[in-house]
């Protein structure tokens, strides 16, 4: 293998694979990326066994081959070398070293076998649909803050993705709880959807495919079997394992008879929360919302800190209530809501609330109280 | 006490008086700062029994009257309280608590007796000089990196500072070292430190004032005895406890004698650096400098990760030498150099390399080699 690749090139594709292999490995290759020189082009390919990201990148190759290289070295070493150099990469199955020069600079890495490398075959993967980047952002961006981080429950540590009959027609739609709070958000269901299995894609896969498509704009095609989710976009396909589980019946959890509402302005109402929050103690962060007719009263209060109190105007006209959330909780439903006004849906002290976005009719979070 | 005050005008200060609080405390009065009215004006004050900082500022009172309340409790109200708003405080001694009240907000604080509040006494300060906020910043900001964490070698954990005579005359320096390096700097004595005592000003003041005199162009007022040392600038007094301990006689360790010069460019050399130590391991950072006529050449390596080398053209003249240092002892240094060329000064390979700033003839590192 042979070839001189542009060190921006080359840094950007390192980003996204060094992002994909764990800091610590038992399994030493697990390390390392996997390059493949191609007339025109390089691949690189990294993989933590559940996850398999590979991507290709323009590059002048003059003697095409494979190898493995240690791979947050070689990013940290592109990282370092000058804007706007060139880098040439040699390897050749003699000295088994991956030789990388720039300028005046030469590098020599210890590569191991490509035939070692994993391989997670995406299989068969018989569902296949299309989605702009803005929509998986959306379904990804406001319900990801509630997956659970609880190992026990496995089968809530990741996005629940499935299609559903919502309000305004068929959907493609996720689903996160962590059992005290559910975010349920959902986009018109794509053709090539309609027959789709429901599957629950894990919390790593779910953050690094955020991350890859926040600098893209381009359609992302999604193929998918039972236990298999492909993502491919531009240049970059990650292939990932799915959570083996059964995501519980979220629609119980949604309390549809809830009467009594509140509308409140999103940012006036957030950041009173956040200050009112400053008083009450890291482990509950309990917030009281009392509320009467044209207002609600947030008030706090700690054993240590003492107490916090505010009353703001909003659009409530039921009988008067009490309540307490999670004042994290609360702030985490708050920063997804897009629209100006929240619609809380209560019920009672005991009972979930439902929040609702008015700028986007299909996003549902349901908070549970707290005893305050 | 009754007082209104603006928003920013509090939050400055509480920003400057819960960074010398410590987050956990076994003695509660010290979570808390103390809160002083006297017409016109608010002091606060926080202490952790070594360190003591008192601010004023502008305030209507509208009461005088003193207590203590939490301080990083404080400070995260106050932050979250909306720009541009006016805060009312209120103590009165029947029910104890604190009360601020800012638009429709209000917050309870519980307080403790402001008697209960330790002062720490400044006692005598015989020695008293003035500095630029500018010279104190290169005084601190040149040689900090050097300070010791060993905690057994307590006397290391500080910047020892002194009235010497340098090469240009009388000066006040200051040294630190934790035995691998060593960093010497130095400004013309201002009147008054003559016949000061040589003091070791421990790292966490240190810090302090060098993040209090970061807003500042003012002088700085130095008063300081055997024992204790005061930082007075604006509206602000940070009174310290010295480390009790000898410094060691560092003039022994700076080797006068070496006479093989390489003179490098800075920016380039440290890039250089950088880039061959991504290869160096986690724990021994070693990077190699093999030194021939009109060259430098670095080299790196390690069993996991492979090589590195890269050529610098440099002015050297002597006979050819191999020398090995620390990769971030060595870019720590280089990251003080002002001037464009570092000349570094060597003997051997197992002696304490020096290496000067062309643009500061009074600022000295000397650096430990390692064995490569």
């Amino acid at each position: 293998m042979k070839l001189t690749i542009e060190r921006a090139q080359l840094l950007k594709s390192l980003a996204h694979v060094q992002s994909v292999v764990e800091r610590r490995n038992t399994i030493p290759i697990l390390s390392n990326v996997k390059l493949e020189a191609r007339p025109g082009s390089l691949s690189l390919n990294a993989t933590d066994m559940d996850l398999d990201f590979v991507e290709s990148v323009l590059a002048d190759v003059a003697r095409p081959g494979a190898t493995t290289a240690p791979a947050h070295t070689l990013f940290e070493i592109v990282k370092k070398l000058p804007d706007g150099s060139q880098v040439e990469i040699d390897h050749s199955a003699e000295d088994g070293l991956l030789t990388l020069r720039s300028g005046r600079s030469k590098f020599s890495l210890a590569c191991l076998p490509v035939e070692d490398f994993p391989v997670l075959s995406g299989g068969d993967l018989p569902h296949g649909f299309t989605l702009s980047a803005a929509e998986l952002k959306t379904l990804i961006d406001r319900t990801r803050f509630a997956i659970s981080t609880e190992e026990t429950r496995y089968y809530l540590n990741g996005i629940y993705l499935h299609a559903a009959t919502g309000a305004a027609g068929d959907v493609l739609r996720a689903v996160a709880t962590d059992g005290h709070r559910l975010a349920r958000v959902e986009v018109t269901l794509p053709e090539g959807a309609a027959g789709m299995p429901g599957i629950i894609v894990p919390r790593k896969t779910v953050n690094e495919i955020y991350k890859l498509i926040g600098e893209t704009d381009s359609d992302v095609t999604v193929s998918l079997s039972e236990t298999k989710l492909r993502f491919a976009f531009g240049d970059a396909v990650l292939t990932s394992k799915l959570i083996d589980g059964t995501f519980p019946d979220y629609e119980r959890v949604i309390p549809a008879d809830n009467d009594k509402y509140l509308d409140a302005d999103v940012k006036v109402f957030a950041s009173a929360v956040d200050r009112v929050s400053a008083i009450s103690t890291e482990k509950s962060r309990a917030i009281k919302l009392s509320l009467e007719k044209g207002t609600v009263r947030l008030s706090a209060s700690s054993p240590e800190n003492g107490s916090a109190e505010e009353e703001l105007e909003a659009q409530y006209d039921s009988t008067p209530l009490e309540i307490g959330f999670n004042s994290r909780y609360l702030l985490d439903i708050l920063g997804q809501v897009e629209g100006e006004t929240a619609r809380f849906a209560m019920a009672d002290a005991a009972s979930p609330t439902v929040v609702r976005d008015q700028a986007d009719s299909g996003a549902i979070y349901v908070l549970m109280p707290m005893r305050v």
